[in-house]
């Protein structure tokens, strides 16, 4: 059965204990968390958490099937492509010589960075987009210099 | 003791058990995960977690001591504000009624909202910032008529 990547959105009463028993529901059946991002929705007592790991689609179906029955999440459901807007953020350091600034207008030119912060050789650059958009940007930036790179979990609406 | 919001980043080894044996280790002593964000680092084997809880700082010192004893975590620190650069994204659905885009407008001038799509009566508007430009964007964005919200966790560099 074919694996590939998968999301999982979860709405959950924001408790303690809540997110230790999504993840023990992963790890308890040997998959990983490749990312994962959760905050507070308009309702400051829900909690949106989405969830990306890799498997195949039968295992899948049966985690969403176990999430909706912990105690405190409120829903589980996987995440259709198309139908979504998913999206991630980075913070990159890039590291540049003096007077070698051409890399760094492609990067916002062509890939869409947003400088944040410039300092004496370096630039911190910040993008977001889609997971593929963000990994052609990283796999530029990848050739400029960078230092440090930090990518936040999915958010999905 | 003063109750207030802290972050904790992580370095750890991408491995199933790793976020539950996290999470646990917060909601062992009753505290609350507000926010989290996680994915891997240019080192894809090392996947950086960034939490936002909510205590007093004599425990949120003693959390980062058992997080630093755990299995497969490399490190936990506590970040401090000002040395940092720490970022949230959100994407929101605004519904406005036609020819009433002025709202929407100011969403973009003031706030620094991108629109990601536009349909019939609605836009879909994204923002990065730090926390409080989030939540004062927010506060103005419930005002237009905001019918979903989704928060990423923190990114930190």
């Amino acid at each position: 059965m074919e694996v590939k990547e998968h999301t999982i959105s979860l709405l959950v009463h924001n408790k303690p204990d809540v997110l230790a028993r999504i993840a023990g529901t992963f790890s308890g059946r040997g998959y990983n968390i490749e990312s994962i991002s959760a905050n507070v929705t308009l309702d400051p007592k829900i909690t949106k958490i989405n969830i990306v790991t890799v498997g195949n689609s039968a295992t899948i179906v049966q985690i969403e099937k176990q999430l909706k029955k912990l105690v405190d999440v409120i829903d589980a459901f996987h995440v259709k492509s198309g139908s979504t807007i998913q999206r991630e953020m980075i913070i990159v350091r890039v590291e540049v010589a003096k007077g070698d600034q051409g890399g760094i207008i492609k990067a916002i030119e062509e890939f869409g960075c947003r400088v944040l912060k410039k300092g004496s050789g370096y630039f911190i650059l910040e993008l977001t987009g889609d997971k593929s958009e963000v990994d052609q940007a990283l796999t530029y930036l990848g050739t400029l210099g960078m230092k440090n790179m930090s990518r936040s979990g999915r958010v999905v609406l």
